[in-house]
């Protein structure tokens, strides 16, 4: 506690505050330098604690019922073992904004169903025509192709119902409302579906880099960014608020995808869990490719910039985890 | 209008009242004697200028921009003829409970889209495997899967997303919110899903009446009873209203289903738009199987007079759209 004091006066310097870039760096650095990594208030405790309560409330919301083939496909990718990034980044937004985790956390819950949802229709015979995720054989491979599809309408109907039934009274209505306009509109034909279908369609053919970054933004970076907007809502941000937080979010969901793309090329399969290279050796767009690895090191690097430029503007002591968040997305191993 | 006001006269006489069904079959009775068929205020005209309202907006939901072929395969399977159906419902609840068509317009899209997701997806290869759907080739014969399952999912995130960023501000948000855990429960593994599911298993199997009806209580009943449940809800029903509207449109829509198997076996190919008969050739259960043709059509009778007995409790010339609702589902050709 004695250190975080510490860090938090010489970041709340006035000739810091003149310049916040300056000062959060200066408070990045800080951080690193004491601790020797970005856990200034253990963030892998935080993340760990909040994947908890998320993977408790998720083991709830779908127990094996009839149809017991479709429970537990939505159960098998559900609970089988997600890094909880986008639930993370939802509570801690949430938190930023002043919100107590209670209130973020069946929206939270929500885009991790959208998350299984996506694996499971990514994987299909008819897209990525992929065997196996995350070391395991995928949805399709288990239950077949007809009960994969079907768990994946589920998933998706059920994130909406989960939000609209479980949120806390606390949270106003017109939050919600808000928070589902948005969430349709990040998983839609100008979101996530768009990214995948020009994923799809540019398989096998130059890319430009324009184009990479249109798949990504869509695909990726417009789910993290309605996690942290809803995170925000729920937690009571006002919108300018809501706002920096869409700009965090973004950065930091097109740097998942670079860190994802420069993992692909410099770990062994064994240590990813999943078939390393196979992006360069299908002849996938990637950013290491289209950059190189410095290239694209750099570009991680200027996002992750962009993204704590917007914490800047926050209470440095609430927007702790979510500079953090930023580390642990830029330098993950896996 | 003297006819309409005749026929309400001797519906509300004490002795009819004193017992509401027989007073509303013989509404029905009358209506149907006096006019030659069900609609008294012009149920034809009702519906077509509700249906027009719902593809105008339905057109202006989803134009065409980038990625073009989503957003083409969208508008295929959502303006390409369908009767309706469930926006007409939707809207009719909504305004036997008081409420103005304009509350519930964006819900009547909502189900609509839904029902577009469900058709496509219910054509696909790992389902039913269709190569027509109202005479068109299917949507993944047009624009490929993959393109096909994102289109469907497209059009269930557009639903909740249409319902919650174009209801109008008179419509309370507590209303909005319920009626999106409502839709997603009926999508969900225990709505439509659960239907499919069972359809899809059922198939070239022995199939008893409580299996088929369990099939058709799921997949076609439920989202029935959302749409009514929604649109009163955005009417500004209370909840004994709401409930009474459920059971109605549970009713009515394992009355649809009933009435399509019987179709099925007794018109024409040319007649019907698909293959005819076809259900009975696959060896698929269907209600005539079991039951008889006659046996069938027993059914169906008793299942419009259970609706019909909800709408007796309701206000005679506000309930007249459902009334004839009940008679359209119950007489139509095709």
């Amino acid at each position: 506690m004695a250190l975080f004091a510490a860090i938090l006066r010489s970041y709340r310097s006035p000739a810091l505050l003149r310049n916040p870039i300056i000062g959060l760096m200066k408070f990045h650095s800080t951080v690193t330098k004491l601790t020797g990594h970005s856990s200034v208030f253990e963030f892998d405790e935080y993340k760990e604690a909040k994947a908890k309560m998320v993977d408790e409330a998720l083991n709830a919301a779908v127990p094996v019922q009839h149809p017991d083939i479709i429970h537990k496909a939505m159960r098998y990718s559900l609970l089988g073992g997600g890094k909880r990034v986008l639930p993370v980044l939802c509570i801690a937004s949430c938190e930023l904004v002043g919100g107590d985790e209670s209130l973020a956390l069946p929206t939270a819950c929500a885009f991790e169903m959208i998350h299984a949802c996506s694996l499971i229709q990514d994987d299909l015979p008819c897209m990525d025509n992929a065997d196996l995720r995350r070391g395991k054989p995928t949805s399709h491979k288990v239950f077949g192709e007809d009960a994969a599809v079907l768990a994946g309408d589920a998933l998706l109907a059920l994130a909406f119902e989960h939000i609209a039934a479980k949120t806390t009274k606390a949270v106003s209505s017109e939050r919600v409302v808000r928070a589902i306009a948005e969430i349709g509109s990040a998983v839609g034909s100008l979101g996530v579906v768009a990214g995948q279908r020009m994923d799809i369609q540019s398989e096998g053919k130059e890319v430009t880099l324009r184009e990479l970054e249109y798949i990504h933004a869509h695909k990726t970076a417009r789910l993290f960014e309605a996690t942290a907007v809803c995170g925000a809502l729920m937690g009571g941000g006002n919108d300018i608020e809501v706002e920096r937080l869409r700009k965090y979010a973004g950065s930091i969901g097109l740097l998942y995808q670079v860190v994802d793309d420069i993992l692909d090329v410099t770990k062994s399969s064994e240590e990813m869990g999943k078939t390393a290279g196979k992006d360069l050796v299908s002849d996938k767009a990637t950013y290491p490719k289209l950059m190189g690895i410095e290239g694209a090191k750099d570009f991680a690097a200027k996002l992750e910039t962009q993204a704590l430029e917007e914490l800047a503007h926050f209470d440095a002591a609430r927007a702790a985890p979510l500079y953090c968040f930023a580390n642990f997305v830029a330098k993950r191993q896996r």
